[in-house]
């Protein structure tokens, strides 16, 4: 294309940026918004501002809201004994599917990998050993991804909680090795809760 | 998920609504796009409004243009005595990757689909005919997609420009019957143009 710099091609080149988004899925999702009602473009645009405008961290639990705390740590019903520790906010959404699940979260954003760059104190962790220290948590279930980061993440956890007396239980190898628990089914999550280990 | 009323949820409805957006793929976009930085959220939102905005149809091929007149219409080296005649503006795109084709195109913006509700006032061929009409256009190359819609405005474009004693040719099949010409590879694309004949 000649026209390197015109409107169209920078729209490719920004959803391009996103991921498993390759330069023809990027062309043909310009194409379309171009062809899309001027409202409704106007409404996608407003949605990726606000929802990145509005959304913060729950000051308890770490995963994504618009107010303080989050709708699930504020939940009169859930069990305050219990806390399950999860890599992405969109492992939150998966366990909560499964509606069987009754405890809080704890969202660390991300695995430890040194090999990516990403170490302990990136992580929301000291976020939660002083949730723990403050609170009567009985059950700390580690629910990050069943790979070579998800397990030393979840060791290096179990050396931390363990010596402050909690039970540190691990989620069962339910989910496929290697794979991603946002994309398990709702059984294969229920199967890996109920069978959890202490580790 | 509860609270289907906030920004993240707005957003995942937003995104499933383009094309090849499935809700898994929504939500891992809504999330990523809330962890990307401020500025590149500014810029993603802000290419979308630009792009639309700033796009409008060439006042005579119909392919999106920030100008009254595309770059390939205003191009002197252009040879203005053939026009290739495509459904869609990603098609041009496709076309002129393969830099053999120097004439001109008439974009139509879909294809004659009575099914689909498409009849041949909702293109562009009105445009089109007027064109033929007032140049001295002597071949008209027609490249929509080689499947039933495609096919069929073919032949209706055909029954209108040949009393008109204009030569009209029809792309070769070289490209996969039943496919896309947006996403044929360019030597493909090539024998195509190089194999058409006259309909
Ligand atoms: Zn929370
Ligand atoms: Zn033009």
């Amino acid at each position: 294309m000649q026209a390197k710099e015109n409107a169209i091609s920078k729209l490719i080149q920004q959803l391009e940026k996103l991921p498993g988004i390759g330069q023809k899925t990027a062309q043909r999702l310009a194409f379309y918004i171009i062809n899309m009602k001027n409202e409704d473009v106007k409404a996608l645009a407003e949605a990726i501002l606000s929802a990145k405008n509005s959304t913060k961290l729950c000051k308890i639990c770490c995963n994504f809201t618009e107010d303080d705390i989050c709708h699930i740590c504020s939940d009169d019903k859930r069990d305050r004994s219990i806390i399950c520790v999860v890599e992405e906010p969109q492992d939150v959404v998966a366990l909560e599917k499964v509606k069987e699940y009754k405890g809080l979260y704890h969202v660390l954003h991300g695995a430890i990998s040194p090999l990516k760059g990403k170490y302990p104190e990136q992580l929301t962790i000291d976020v939660l050993l002083k949730r723990l220290a403050d609170t009567n948590v009985k059950e700390v279930i580690i629910a990050t991804n069943p790979d070579v980061d998800g397990e030393a993440t979840a060791s290096y956890l179990a050396r931390l909680i363990k010596p402050m007396g909690i039970k540190v239980t691990r989620i069962a190898r339910g989910i496929p090795v290697g794979g991603d628990i946002e994309y398990a089914d709702e059984v294969t999550i229920l199967k890996a809760i109920e069978g959890r280990k202490e580790i």
